[in-house]
């Protein structure tokens, strides 16, 4: 038997407030009072509430019919939403239905979509992928295409979305437009991203973030353990992540590497470059000719005077400064900016080799300090391999269970709220599931000269536990090799490393 | 407790044989009779003796004093080669010693060692990498080497040289000159290399060879798992591994990617790139625009024109056929073929970006085909990711049987020979160690104009029972995703998954 179908036995942990559905019922709390005048204008139709779970009888009469959709980037976890989902609807009233449209909001806008069968429910228990009913990155735009949703959603009770910050912004806007023209079709946000950057007071973290770091980790921990062995190369590692830089900061507590760039810190490039060859030089004086550094995808970003010239390039206005940081760049990537960019003459600042651009200019300070030791290096950017993993026990267990509640919000008539749990770093049964309002996320951005409703991405908090405890250890990481060698995720085993969640969750509290 | 923890409790399972070290000797068997005049004329020294295990009491009454030494590039199960080694050196006698000459023959060189100590042993049971004594590339080439090492190795019974096909010929010219010289200080090799092409009949495979490619498996299933729920991209996924495409055939009969080019079908850059873009527009009319596609590192070495261009360019004469290969080479290639040239002028064929290489032909061909649908893809290299993980239970038993048979070696004082178990594809009770003769490996071969003694590595045979299975299936991948998803290797549950070996193994019998 497989591994993938070993784990199709598993049976998520769940809350102790999500294993009774008929005893349970959504109860409002206080409102949220930071919301701003203008999103509550925009948004009239919504609520502000949040609510908790609390007993009560709740027992459904009529099967309920739920369509759901994947929103963005996979997330290991995804299809646990829809077992969730499916086997509490089916506990409510067992002729409940669940519609899966199929690629995204583009499923919705043309109405594609499968009735999910208890076969192919079963089918992906536990598995890691969106592959059930895809994914798509179509974004609900204009009236029309909200129009269109309202045809597809007519004989639905609910959508429930599967997506990160911009895939439940659209949530929001669906479930107003939804209220405002008398739909009464609710619509309900369940957090997914691995880039751990969907959060607030409620959401502790979005589901795949566990799995993600948890594979990043292992390969780190492996790459770690090659340098010390041979004593050779200086690893440059990349790990996805925009913009926000928490895949690096958990993964550089799991695996401790000498170095971590944590773009938040919004260092300049120089500042980059002489931290790198200040432990490079450091290191070799220390007869240590290797090691490992790793940079998060977004760095890039936080970089001001890359920020600058990323901005400049765009209009195509290059003052005096943005010439200077120009002339400092190697071919290779000025090359990469000119060629990607995307419709709007935005850089793809993903397809930028950040790892690449260091280690030129790496190379040129070393020159310049007369370095006479060795750097040789090798690069290497973790991404895709983590995010259709087999999820970890927490994220199998975290995502049925928003699935579960999902299905409570759908009984309960909820609408423009998201599933989120508080106290994840306890047991699953302790866990304090939560349907709380998309309002207080949403802010007013201005992108290119408009003003938009976005969810603004949380960036790691430089005051935060997380990044404290990283800032006491970092010293020590970059001469004496403290690697950790977390090694691949088990299933099986002692209970209690097997079933542990995202580490910064545990420094938390 | 963190799963190395764990892991260092775990006890190796080892053959019946070697269950009782004193009831056991070496017993030869008939002599090996397919060595050639030449290299028998040049190792008149050793024995082409193989040596299988038989009942025998065999009590040591004096203290064994034993050297090892790692050599080349790391492979997991190197640390349980040392400790099945040292237990068995203590069962024989309880003040028996184990020297570690450090970072490779260089350590035996420049007599840099230690000896291992109890606590030091118990800190590497079953895990990666090679930094208890660290590795390292230098080879013994002149007699003045030899000399060095024979005063290194005057007290010590035997040294044992852990490593690939480079490291085990020099275990054999070593073995030859001590015997020469008079010397009572055996040589034993045990064969160690992720490559997996240091083989004979009697070496069924290298130890880390299972850790590799289980560890890589995990990863291109993750990314087919991607393609699938994105449907977005091609991903090209280099593997580590040269020359031979043992690695690559092993993954892909572990994941079954779209297509996997196989370097010993030597087909021409065009066949490649036609086998691709066929792939591509096939998948296009079936609705289908994204695909995993495994390229073994050294393919590039197995390319007829491509092989001789290398040889052109490594002396400066490129003949009209080789111009018309160069023209057809991207910018980036040419760059790296001028820039990555070895001290004695050879191409460094590991630093080729094969991968690259194939995108841009790839496209040029797309587009002269005029095709019309998406072609977006993404990268990715593997290789040093699998090095040095957590060995597997097969890696973690078989290198520690190793250990214990080289012991065993040791004491009946066998030189010029390597350690070897047969019937792999059985369970660890079952298997049966040898020690067989280096001479049959060794071969001579031209190498820029010079004869060298040499391993031949041994290449993907394509009439063998893995090709073959894989050749039956392949075209039933192109089209329907057949993907499998092994997940990430596990220690514990199911014990007939956990403790499963290579794939082809299994194949074989």
């Amino acid at each position: 038997m497989t591994l993938a179908e070993q784990r199709r036995s598993y049976i998520p942990k769940i809350p102790t407030f999500l294993q009774q559905l008929h005893n349970v019922r959504c109860e409002p709390l206080s409102d949220n009072p930071q919301i701003s005048s203008e999103i509550k204008a925009q948004f009239s139709h919504l609520q502000s509430t949040n609510y908790r779970l609390v007993s009560g009888l709740e027992k459904r009469n009529s099967p309920l019919k739920v369509g759901v959709v994947f929103s963005g980037g996979p997330a290991s976890g995804g299809h646990n939403v829809l077992t969730g989902l499916f086997d509490a609807l089916r506990q409510m009233h067992k002729e409940s239905k669940l519609i899966g449209f199929i690629g995204g909001f583009s499923g919705l806008l043309e109405q594609r979509y499968i009735t999910l069968s208890e076969v192919q429910i079963e089918s992906v228990r536990n598995q890691g992928g969106f592959d059930l009913i895809g994914t798509g990155r179509t974004k609900l735009e204009t009236k029309s295409d909200l129009d269109k949703v309202h045809t597809a959603l007519e004989y639905l009770d609910a959508l429930v979305v599967i997506g990160g910050d911009d895939s439940n912004t659209n949530a929001a806007v669906l479930a107003n437009y939804l209220l405002s023209v008398g739909s009464k079709t609710s619509i309900i946000g369940v957090p997914k991203t691995i880039d751990g950057d969907l959060r607030s007071k409620e959401i502790e973290v979005s589901f795949g973030f566990d799995s993600a770091c948890k594979t990043y980790a292992e390969l780190i921990g492996n790459i770690c353990k090659d340098a010390l062995s041979t004593r050779k190369y200086y690893h440059f590692i990349k790990l996805m992540g925009r913009s926000a830089s928490h895949i690096a900061l958990e993964c550089a507590l799991l695996t401790q590497p000498n170095l971590t760039l944590i773009g938040e810190e919004k260092k300049s490039l120089e500042q980059c470059v002489h931290a790198i060859v200040d432990l490079i030089i450091r290191r070799q004086k220390a007869g240590k000719e290797f090691g490992v550094i790793v940079v998060p995808e977004g760095l890039i970003e936080f970089i001001p005077e890359i920020d600058k010239l990323l901005k400049a390039l765009a209009s195509n206005k290059l003052g005096p400064d943005e010439k200077v940081t120009w002339d400092h760049l190697p071919e290779k990537i000025k090359t990469q900016l000119m060629t990607q960019k995307d419709p709007h003459g935005n850089i793809k600042v993903s397809q930028i080799s950040t790892e690449e651009l260091l280690i030129e200019l790496v190379k040129k300070e070393l020159s310049k300090r007369n370095f006479s030791g060795n750097f040789d290096c090798q690069h290497h950017f973790f991404g895709y391999e983590g995010r259709c993993c087999l999820p970890t026990n927490f994220d199998a267990n975290y995502a049925y269970s928003l699935g579960r509640l999902a299905a409570i919000g759908v009984r309960d008539g909820k609408s423009g709220v998201i599933c989120a749990m508080r106290c994840l770093h306890k047991r699953p049964e302790e866990w304090i599931p939560m349907l709380t309002s998309l309002l207080p996320l949403l802010k007013l951005e201005e992108r290119s000269g408009c003003k938009r409703v976005v969810i603004a991405k949380t960036l790691v908090d430089l005051r935060g536990p997380a990044f404290l405890q990283f800032a006491q250890i970092r010293a020590s990481l970059a001469i004496d090799d403290q690697y950790q060698f977390p090694g691949p995720i088990q299933f099986f085993g002692n209970e209690s490393s097997v079933d542990s969640g995202p580490l910064f969750l545990q420094i938390k509290f």
